[in-house]
């Protein structure tokens, strides 16, 4: 059951390639144990996989700081070279496993997969090659499929239920603070230009005024002027208080899913709504719950 | 439909201007093109204006980089000139095809529409005022046209609805926040002034005191003695302690407006009073519902 | 009826004073102008009152601005004292007409009006005083008029009361954050002290713990050896984190208080319980409301 | 009863040893001052500590000012030494009086009590010691002491609770901000790594990515690029719009609680379940609820 499930047509391209092939059955079996969680190998290569991942980006990482990626260069690029095999052998199994190769190929995660390899090949072939970091980069991809093997966790879900709800006012809410923050950093750039070296532009002064209304305030660009110190005070406040409508939204959401709704897995085999959310098997008919549509009803 | 509805001595005005003039047909179809959005030719008249105003503004950023506004400095004249005929001509169809042309000049968004234009011509004949860039920033608020044409998202209007509903609280705890802020600033003055030569007058405490209570902490000013780090703390963890205060009265504005009210729209013409918030049509009479007041009761 | 009526211990002293002398009219009639504010002239007194307070506390901040301050001594020392006379005056006033001035002049009020206009006197006497700025401070205590002035807004009624709810839960919060910034600002030092010059001693470290914890930070201290970097990364998602504690309790406090509790003011006179929040006089036998208790219900 | 009561296995070993000695009658009294709060004595026995804890904290933080620390070196080695003997002396009496001495040593009260006073021993036989400071800074678990005597306040019982209660999903919640800084980190040091001295490494840019999500800013790293500026933006008002995430499960789960859950403590003597939030003997058999489990019911 993949996290992005809730997206119906991204779930749409995993549903089909996420049914085990009918052939062979070491080819089930790998299925099982490579895409899905719920036997005890499964879990396994799940865990073994996620700190593969996990060690891999932490080696990306300490690669790029100069001190350690110069003196230990040679052991870099073995535990690479390590790393670009392993990957590669998890690609070609996912490959051979699932029903159709090719959809799985051109999903978002046989892309990522796909994305997170390629590039190590390419360093390897042009060690010397200008976009070397940027390639480098590409391996981070696989982050994604941790945020995808957190699917284990019931509270994720829930979060991101929450989360899509309040998705599309979450987007008009900052849509109108980037509008705020163009026309506030416009203000503060007549106010400033003149008297300041930060506010060299408009761009410049959107930037800061989105650095102050995110109370972020990195100091980088500061007021100098009084009427800008007067403005950039009014632009802070007003920051302070609209931070309370994204909280004030969600909250309110939360509140009212748990007051009004009931989740709940739909059996796709006997067509039985109530099954409990984060129930794996069907407890009407005891088919397996993994990939089901999840309902949610008013009560 | 206006963003501004709500606000009723607002909305009164927008209502004289907004009904179709009663004279010419081809006036009738101008003014739904134009102040209007159920239409396709509507719809599609709003995406153009809303790109255009993008792209001016856009422009407007771009020429205050010194490196491009002196590299390319004749193409954004020309830019400029093209998005000033355009503008005038949008303004003068808005004018022709309103009913009372003056009621609409001195609205609000007449006197948007008028500002973003006029300043452009001043720019033309005095190319080299010292007012140049306070001139040309009056073009930015077309942004207010923008804003306006958020309209068709009904998200946008149940937020509205819980700002508008807040606002008052929200203006009080602002109040008083301002009044802390002056009190604190002055007290730290008392304790750094000595000996900071960030802390010069008592406008600057202030200054410094807002950006500490909002959480900004641009770094600019600092205390310096032990004694004025000890307030700044104390001042930090009240700022930490008060941000809870509009997330906490916008929360639960947000959760009673949907646990006890519903919102519905009046028809104009039938008066019926329960067609669904969002609706365009009335359910009884099929009148549009365009401009239709907005009713919430108690359940 | 005071701000400060909610907090029992305060509006006891403040009951006794605030009933209008029984001796002359005259002096009924000035303390309905003066403490009171239902009547138009006591409405005038306050905006009047408001005005001066705050044109009061904007001439004290501009005359620290140094380029201000000496260009324009004499005036501003004229206008000082024209303030000097005018609060001593209404400080008489409101002893004269208050039944029993001696429980006026030793309440909160009697002391911020007392505090706010001697120290103009010591520095008229003692012009070349060292402490003069501290001094000249105390004036800034006339702020708490204005808070007590917004008493005839209703919403920061409401606010106050769920601020006073909560305040328990807050401050025990506060607490614990304190005693956190004390516990991980000492092992910040532990980890910064031998590489950082701005991590001197323990209580600068706390200093930087809180202005991080807090999401201010300044940057005049940011850790600089990798150790510091990440223990200082944990230190600021778990400030982003607790953020929401302070929050969640307004907002919770404040939803329940809407959803199960009934607000009235119990009339002094016929001791009727149900006159609505905000009313002025009782509905059963019309007594005035000024200073009645507030009554809260659960539903 | 400890604070730490509400985790199972931590309360499951303080059940053990929080019990009297039934040997001798002066044991049983020592450990009702030391260990319970129900007292007068021991309440006296609480403050006392926590006035020392406080205390001894204050002297190790003073001491590290180096001004005040080379100044007063004799006086603050007779205050620790001084702390150092109250303190044992304390440990001793706390082995003493409790029925399983090795319970207690080894729980974690026990081991605090312990690493508190041991490493004061070893600066004074060691007083040249490289590892001073760290030693020292042993001291400050004394603070976990401090956070366990706010038993006796509700109000902290009511928030610990909430935070329990949402535990796993503000962890599962700042696990995702991890991955989210990690990757827009790593996304920022490909933009900023050749034009910015301030982004070295990857590392080192999840540490930006940490500072700018969490709205702190500190400034000693900033974007410098123009798409560094503008993907720094685009991080902000991210930042800005997700900090609502935990503040929205805090709440609706406070919200929840009071809304639809009954707290009571379950006697351990005749089992009955009723006895409200706070009690402190059974309102039927009058027994001391002292060390009761909490019971929390659906309405």
């Amino acid at each position: 059951m993949s996290l992005f499930r809730l997206i119906p047509d991204k779930s749409d391209v995993l549903q089909d390639y996420n049914k085990p092939p009918e052939q062979a059955r070491w080819k089930r079996r790998l299925f099982e144990v490579i895409f899905q969680s719920h036997t005890p190998s499964a879990k396994l290569f799940d865990i073994i996989l996620f700190m593969l991942i996990l060690a891999s980006i932490i080696i990306l990482m300490l690669e790029t700081i100069p001190a350690l990626g110069s003196k230990y260069y040679l052991p870099f690029k073995m535990v690479d070279f390590f790393f670009m095999i392993i990957f590669t052998i998890e690609y070609i199994l996912r490959i051979i496993c699932v029903k159709s190769p090719r959809k799985y190929i051109f999903s978002f995660y046989g892309m990522v997969d796909l994305l997170a390899i390629l590039p190590s090949y390419l360093e390897f072939i042009f060690p010397q090659s200008h976009l070397l970091m940027l390639v480098r980069s590409f391996r981070l991809l696989r982050i994604f499929r941790i945020f995808n093997m957190v699917k284990f966790l019931d509270e994720s879900r829930m979060l991101l239920f929450a989360i899509i709800r309040s998705f599309r006012k979450i987007v008009i809410f900052l849509f109108f603070v980037v509008l705020l923050a163009i026309f506030l950093g416009s203000v503060m750039y007549v106010i400033e230009y003149e008297h300041n070296p930060g506010f060299t532009s408009i761009p410049q002064s959107i930037y800061w005024s989105i650095v102050t209304i995110t109370t972020v305030g990195y100091g980088d660009v500061a007021p100098m002027t009084a009427l800008g110190k007067i403005f950039a005070s009014f632009i802070m406040i007003l920051g302070y208080a609209i931070i309370a409508v994204p909280t004030g939204i969600l909250s309110s959401d939360l509140s009212r899913r748990y007051a009004r709704k009931k989740i709940s897995i739909r059996c796709d085999e006997c067509l039985y709504e109530d099954n409990p959310d984060g129930a794996r098997y069907c407890s009407k008919c005891g088919n397996d719950l993994h990939g089901a549509p999840i309902v949610s009803k008013d009560l």
